[in-house]
């Protein structure tokens, strides 16, 4: 029953050969692949004005969107420096393979812990601010955000362990949706406030932040600075999925960056500019951009337009975490450095334990920081930030060591990014540490220890697996020991002599064991064993304490036991096989507390027989056709 | 470090050879023995006037003493019929022995339901109402009373685990103290009352009971008599114990007797007196016998002790049951009608099983019912008076059958008895039907039904085990059928040799099984295979579905292993052991889930080959000392 759920609820399985890549062309896949990077204008402006406007009020105004011109040239940076690789990586140079194959492997695992990182945080922080856009639609869903978000993301959890992309097409809507709506507010936005017709009246009712008088300084217009770049997280996604682009791929993906880099610096410096000269002002009950909606459309169709083309394209950048996340995993675990299961596709061809691990924790960080959007912020752009720096140092280096046609220019402009990402992650580590970035500057090495740790354990596995081609032919699989078998048993009784039965096909050195736990009360064992036409010896020792693993390992490990060190010892175990649940409880089951006892006693092989007994009603039927003669032969299970 | 605890908590484990009866003389055995019965004194009066009271207001203390009057008859007449009790079975005759060996085995198992049943009630009344002497004495911690319940049941399972009885003769000095206590406040109270020194004040604060100004009904009479009752439980205990007593233990019991019932005459009817006296009112948060102890004695040192006395009886009450309850179960379980763990004796020679189980279900009762007695006394004498009524009629045929000399007069005792427990329980069943009777009147069949159910299962179990001893010298032991093995392996390594060894030490019919679940991923492990110096096939199926165990049982079932029906299949599982618990996970432990699967297919035995993997640096140390060459011949395990 509880498969038949599980196949409902995820679909049928999916044999090897239905796996294939879906391509796309520069119009259907840049959407796809630039959700994350085009979402965060949903709330960069916002985190800004977070910053800013508690501390220096009005100048707000006039600083927010200088620091967001610094962000923009910045991106266009970046893209100019992830075009390169795209032309050096046609196969898709994530920062962990980049970094890898350029710089040393622990820089690998550092970019990977960091992409780690920073896909858990897409999720997380693209949820809550899709759900700030819900909540300021619909004020009354307010209190149950945490509830909302995390029922987000256990759809996606579902929808993705389905495998989401069979359909992703339709994906590219929202994100053109989103871009013209933007656009449309903008030039909206601009001719109101242009045109004169609309008057700044601040709504007191809406604003929870008191304006600050505090003066300007440099650290507190990094800490905007380092807010807003979570406009630029994303960036990286064309360059990891440079065959998911139909051919000339390479040419495909460097095209996407450009149409990346307009989409994002037009929507993201036009809302900036709109929350200028709108004076928006940040309130977890109203975001930015539903502010600025409200001022130029009124509650109309655009309003509740805008909020839902924001929250899809917030839902669709927590979705390529969920493409992303697995699939880092499974190439990391495939180099060792993660557990192997991580590599292997489920039940429809994903890597479903990645799936479900992502989630957890995406909704842990839900919980923890309560579904606000700019708790998360502080954690959100270092790990991205170190992943771009490894990444494009990777890059630099690869032209240095390379040298191929142009060189020097390219290696310039991916030092450039490497050298203005670096700077970032060190603007963001300092100006965030307090609020939050120290989580993430302490969880990226324990990832990294964690990661070599694995790789040790399966490099020392392997080492004492190993078994060189040269020596095949020499092994010899006829074992050089004695193998003697020990049947422990209660009493007398058909399960028993088809336990010693199998155990005479295994090895003609067995032996029947037993513990008298009381005194005398073997002594009908006995007399039934001299009954017996058998040369199998029967052991009794006796155990005051009524404990049976005791005597058992003593017996094997002392003088008595013919054994010589080297040979091994197999353990029978006769084990009752009930049909109900509830039969189980009626029988001691001796036989898994001996079991687990013996588990770890080297040079001890534990079996357990299973005997199988029938339910009442078929058994007497069963009875009533058969002799019982067949039980004094050698039958193997009746 | 569990274990540990444990010893701590219950003390070092006892020997077979340190199990002995205590015997006790008269002195000393009978007040160990009666507290049940005696402990009632505490709780019965009250639970008369709890029915009386908010009905007939004033008439209570007119009809009251009589109902009681009528409760020391039964109680007479109960202790005459159980010293015959005590005179035919001098090994100790308790409802369930005497009901199964005189009627059928069926009114055997109702009478042991019942006293289950019987036993549970005891330990939450005797709790309830003890906790209940306490919060009189100490009203502050009246809220907390559910809470104090529960805490001195979970310090007598501690202590019955332990073995309380190590020490049990200081127990008979609260009985003692607590008969003399009773007979203080009697006297005490008589004398005040009728030297006139007392004025009935009739205290508003303390009532929380209206007083009724309904009819006097015979219906409402029985009730208060069902209640009252509920004084008589307990009386059973001292002829299921003869052996207890220091001979001639017969006598002995038979004197206890007598004690018994002048003990409890004279307690119950006399605080029944003082009750109509004095007005005592019933109320939640002070007991009737608390009432009365401050008009007579003051809140001064007798009230405590009083207070305390009555705690301490009570809580020996419920050991008794501690004692009782498992007892029972072992006897049942013995013969086969109850799982046979409750059979064996634990750690300190106790049936530690039956213990945990009565103390659960009394937890239980007292949460549900919230700690409150007089709502639990409802369900408690239906099961007292039910197996009551089954040991006279037992003892009644008993006589029939086999008419020794003066079998007249016995026989008489015991069938007045019989008859005057059935128009009881007939009594209480009706009468209390509504307010909990019918639990128990469901609770006792469901019970019996279990009990039949769970021998019919042993039955079977046992026929299916058979071996009569006159086919045990036919026995064959050499086995008929062809053992096969089949080895299910991933790739070719050092643990798949050793499995191999192991597998050829068992029977020469060995395969290597391997599940190809991409194309061409099995071509290295061919090529290798190849190489080899071995007979043993290597079989490779294919699997779309990345699935092993279906293919596995494909192979099994099909025409192409050699096989024949009535052979034996081993699928034997190499299993890496590792040294720390995170390290299981980075294996895929695909053999559990393989043998989770097969264990439920007959003709197949699945066992586990442990590889014990060294820990990282060990294995170093190992590997430089020795050479790899030994693996290449035929060892163990290393």
């Amino acid at each position: 029953m509880f498969r038949q759920l599980i196949r409902w609820v995820l679909g049928e399985k999916l044999a090897n050969s239905q796996l294939k890549e879906q391509n796309y062309n520069v119009f259907w896949g840049m959407p796809i692949l630039s959700s994350d990077a085009i979402s965060s204008v949903a709330y960069a402006v916002e985190e800004m004005l977070w910053i800013l406007v508690p501390v220096i009020g009005m100048a707000s105004y006039l600083w927010m969107p200088r620091v967001a011109t610094a962000i923009i040239l910045l991106l266009v940076v970046l893209v100019f420096s992830y075009r390169q690789t795209v032309e050096a990586y046609p196969n898709g140079g994530g920062a962990y393979i980049v970094a890898k194959e350029n710089l040393k492997t622990v820089y690998g695992l550092i970019a990977g812990a960091a992409l780690s990182v920073d896909y858990t945080l897409t999720v997380a922080v693209s949820i809550c601010a899709g759900t700030a856009a819900i909540t300021s639609a619909f004020p009354g869903l307010y209190p149950h955000r945490v509830a909302i978000s995390v029922g987000i993301i256990v759809l996606m959890v579902i929808g993705n362990l389905r495998g989401v992309r069979e359909s992703s097409r339709i994906f590219s809507i929202p994100t053109y949706a989103f871009i013209a709506a933007i656009i449309a507010l903008i030039v909206a936005g601009l001719l109101k406030h242009f045109s004169g017709s609309y008057v700044d009246v601040p709504n007191p009712s809406l604003s929870h932040v008191s304006f600050g008088t505090g003066a300007i300084t440099v650290f507190l217009l990094l800490r905007a600075f380092s807010s807003g770049c979570s406009a630029v997280t994303g960036v990286e996604a064309i360059s990891n999925a440079v065959p998911n682009f139909a051919p000339p791929s390479q040419k495909n993906a460097r095209t996407a960056y450009l149409m990346l880099a307009a989409a994002v610096s037009i929507t993201f410096g036009g809302v900036a500019y709109l929350a200028k000269i709108y004076h928006a002002v940040p309130n977890p009950k109203m975001t930015v951009i539903a502010q600025i909606t409200l001022d130029v459309f009124g509650k109309g169709f655009m309003f509740y337009f805008i909020q839902a083309t924001t929250m899809i394209i917030l839902a669709m950048a927590a979705n390529t975490a969920f493409a992303g996340f697995p699939t880092l995993l499974s190439v990391i675990a495939q180099d060792g450095y993660a557990p192997r299961q991580l590599a292997l596709r489920g039940h429809r061809l994903n890597y479903s334990n990645g799936i479900i691990f992502l989630a957890a924790m995406a909704i842990i960080l839900v919980l923890v920081f309560r579904g606000d959007t700019h708790l998360l912020i502080p954690l959100y752009a270092v790990g991205v930030f170190t992943s771009f720096t490894l990444s494009q140092t990777g890059m630099l280096v690869h032209w240095l060591r390379l040298k191929p046609e142009g060189w020097h220019y390219k290696a310039f402009i991916n030092g450039l990014g490497a050298f203005i990402t670096l700077v970032t992650v060190i603007i963001i580590g300092v100006t965030k540490f307090q609020s939050g970035a120290w989580i993430v500057i302490v969880v990226i090495p324990l990832f990294v220890l964690l990661m070599l740790k694995v790789k040790n354990h399966y490099v020392s596995v392997a080492e004492q697996l190993d078994l060189p081609n040269d020596t095949l032919s020499q092994i010899s699989f006829e074992p050089s020991y004695t193998h003697y078998v020990i049947v422990p048993i209660d009493s007398l009784n058909v399960m028993v002599v088809r336990a010693l039965r199998y155990a005479k096909s295994m090895s003609p050195n067995v032996e029947a064991f037993h513990v008298e736990t009381r005194e005398g009360e073997a002594d009908k064992l006995r007399a039934k064993w001299a009954m017996l036409n058998t040369d199998i010896p029967l052991i009794i020792k006796q155990s005051p304490y009524r404990e049976v693993v005791g005597p058992l390992i003593e017996y094997i490990d002392s003088e008595e036991h013919a054994s010589k060190p080297g040979d091994v010892i197999t353990v029978l175990l006769p084990q009752f096989l009930v049909s109900k649940w509830w039969q189980m409880m009626l029988h001691n089951n001796t036989s898994i507390f001996i079991a687990n006892a013996l588990f770890h006693k080297r040079n001890v092989v534990v079996s357990v027989l299973p005997f199988y007994l029938e339910d009442i009603s078929l058994w007497r039927k069963k009875q009533m056709l058969q002799s019982r003669a067949r039980t004094l032969t050698g039958d193997a299970q009746g």
